[in-house]
């Protein structure tokens, strides 16, 4: 495909070029039905083989087993920031909330401005978000911990998930999930925005634990709560249905294409690691994240001026290498790296920038 | 396109097969930025061309003026039975519904669940909701009026609004957007899950006026506030960019290519027309809509027994009408001819209708 560029997307992000093939073949009539998957109804058979298809393969990938439930969910990550106090911390409770980033920041808010009961356990606001705190002293008795599990805009990732002994987790994962394998035992709740590494832009994915569910009240409205969803295989409902079937088309590529999540993060991690190492070696790039607290999905680093970091995304761009401006409230540059990038995409990036810091270092 | 059915699915249902091409020509490199629509930026100017030519497009063909804002949200409709009191009715008042069938009753539980003050004005389920009910005492204090403006699975629509003097209308136009003109300004809100008139399932367009914007609380979470997509041209957070891509495509191709609404009401009136003539004509099969109710959209309709309905459901998919089961909860057929469908379509039914009437009457 010659006319595709290399694109290091915040989200929505790259898709694999192989499942935007087959949306494209199937486009006009999806699996001999004689309509599009957008005009099959989400009752018939079509589409109850593709969410089930696509639940059962998340569940494989990340090793859920029969504790969970996969939801397909609307509205976008920043949505889950409302319902999960609504259904998930009761009157009189109080939760643990890290807060790691712009994305942490918003989910504290959202949860405090509905009146409930927040104690932010660790911030790494101090230092502008560049690490991810350690030994973060956590409540016993917390309803939950809510991290963010990757930075999309710091550029910084948990390495180790804090130990919260009984008290589940619950994880923001728009910027990583599916990236590398987890323990999902420790997790409540785990929501991810599929526009970044599992899809386009218009479904959110939820893996619920089936004992939260028991926590969720019954006064909320229907399409609020959780128990809505996993009563009716998230069909209460019409659900997004091309988003789902695009995201159960990019989980069949990392299954069958890639093999599994391991060979995901090897991938990824070669990936991250050919892009920091110019930072090592250079005084050119510098990374914005601690070493020790570096996402290898959002690559966030500086030039030596804002006037540099300008003409580098421009002349990025005219050498097929989109997408590499910061978020507008940190400015720099960042290179977006989920699953679908490719080593050869990476390295035609490192390509560009050491022979950008030749001509302007 | 030799593959493609007839397809007579209530939602998510047919699109207009010139949107489906165009999608596919460009899937895989969007208007020449080198990505696919799902992949670009929603902050990019790719998109912003995408959601603003969409919203001025629907602006047009309503006529909305100054007065309104055009809102993408995610949800589906089910989301708003809950968001319009939320967000419409203050404390202390009270809000009319008129109860037409499945949808009316979910928007009024939702209402009521939430504890809030609902005054059923009128209902027709005295007649298990076979019409639209006239003359219906409306209370001139209360916050709003909220109506169905076509009831999808009971196969009936307004014809005349209800005359709410000062009180805004506000109408769950799901099954009927857009398939002809109506007088906006007598609304405070339009909303419509998209997948049956306006494109796939995965976005639901809300029509506001923007003096209804004064009444929503500044209490409630972000991404429940009306007020959060209108000041953020419905990008507050990551929208389901896909899907509006093809709300703009199926707005396009009424302006365009119908040439408006006037134009897709009289081929909406001539499907309709051709179709229920032949209930008129026949004992073999009987609509289920009282007449001055039917709905242009949804042609319910019953034959002498379950068993011939179950035969006729059966041999029309064999002829390449798909679709035409009733809805669950009521039984019997029923055609949805939203505005894609063609009058091609329709007499491909028609005619396939007289002859199974032939070998079955
Ligand atoms: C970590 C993280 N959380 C939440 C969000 C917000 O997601 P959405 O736009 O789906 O609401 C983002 C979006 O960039 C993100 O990166
Ligand atoms: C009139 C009407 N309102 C509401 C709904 C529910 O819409 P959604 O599935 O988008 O929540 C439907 C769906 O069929 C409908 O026909
Ligand atoms: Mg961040
Ligand atoms: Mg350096
Ligand atoms: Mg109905
Ligand atoms: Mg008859």
């Amino acid at each position: 495909m010659k006319n595709r560029i290399h694109n290091f997307n915040a989200g929505p992000a790259a898709l694999p070029l192989p499942v935007l093939e087959e949306i494209q073949a199937e486009l006009l009539d999806f699996k001999g039905s004689g309509m599009s998957i957008m005009e099959v109804s989400h009752r018939s058979k079509w589409f109850d083989d593709v969410i089930n298809e696509t639940v059962e393969r998340i569940n494989r990938l990340m090793g859920l087993g029969d504790d969970f439930q996969v939801l397909f969910m609307q509205g976008g990550a920043s949505t889950q920031f409302a319902l999960v106090p609504m259904n998930l911390l009761p009157e009189g409770q109080s939760a643990d909330y890290v807060n790691t980033g712009t994305w942490s920041t918003k989910a504290i808010k959202e949860a405090q401005a509905m009146g409930k009961t927040v104690n932010v356990a660790a911030s790494s606001e101090d230092r502008n978000f560049c690490y991810i705190p350690k030994d973060i002293p956590l409540d016993p008795n917390a309803a939950y911990v809510h991290i963010t599990s990757n930075n999309t805009i710091k550029g910084t990732a948990y390495t180790d998930f804090p130990d919260a002994g009984n008290v589940p987790l619950i994880a923001d994962m728009s910027s990583d999930i599916l990236s590398r394998p987890i323990d999902a035992s420790k997790f409540g709740l785990i929501y991810a925005g599929a526009q970044k590494n599992m899809g386009p832009a218009g479904v959110c994915v939820a893996i619920i634990r089936k004992d939260m569910l028991e926590r969720v009240p019954a006064s909320l409205p229907s399409m609020f709560k959780y128990t809505t969803f996993a009563d009716k295989n998230s069909m209460y409902n019409t659900p997004p249905c091309f988003a789902i079937y695009t995201v159960g088309l990019v989980v069949k590529w990392i299954e069958e294409t890639i093999g599994g999540l391991e060979k995901m993060e090897a991938r990824n991690r070669k990936k991250a690691d050919t892009l920091y190492s110019i930072f090592d070696s250079s005084d050119f790039y510098s990374g914005t994240a601690d070493k020790d607290s570096r996402s290898l999905m959002n690559v966030t680093f500086r030039l030596p001026s804002e006037d540099l970091e300008k003409a580098f995304v421009a002349q990025a761009l005219e050498n097929g290498l989109g997408g590499l401006k910061g978020h507008r409230s940190v400015g720099g540059c960042r290179a977006s790296i989920y699953n679908p990038t490719s080593q050869e995409g990476i390295e035609a990036l490192v390509d560009f920038m050491k022979e950008f810091e030749k001509k302007n270092g």
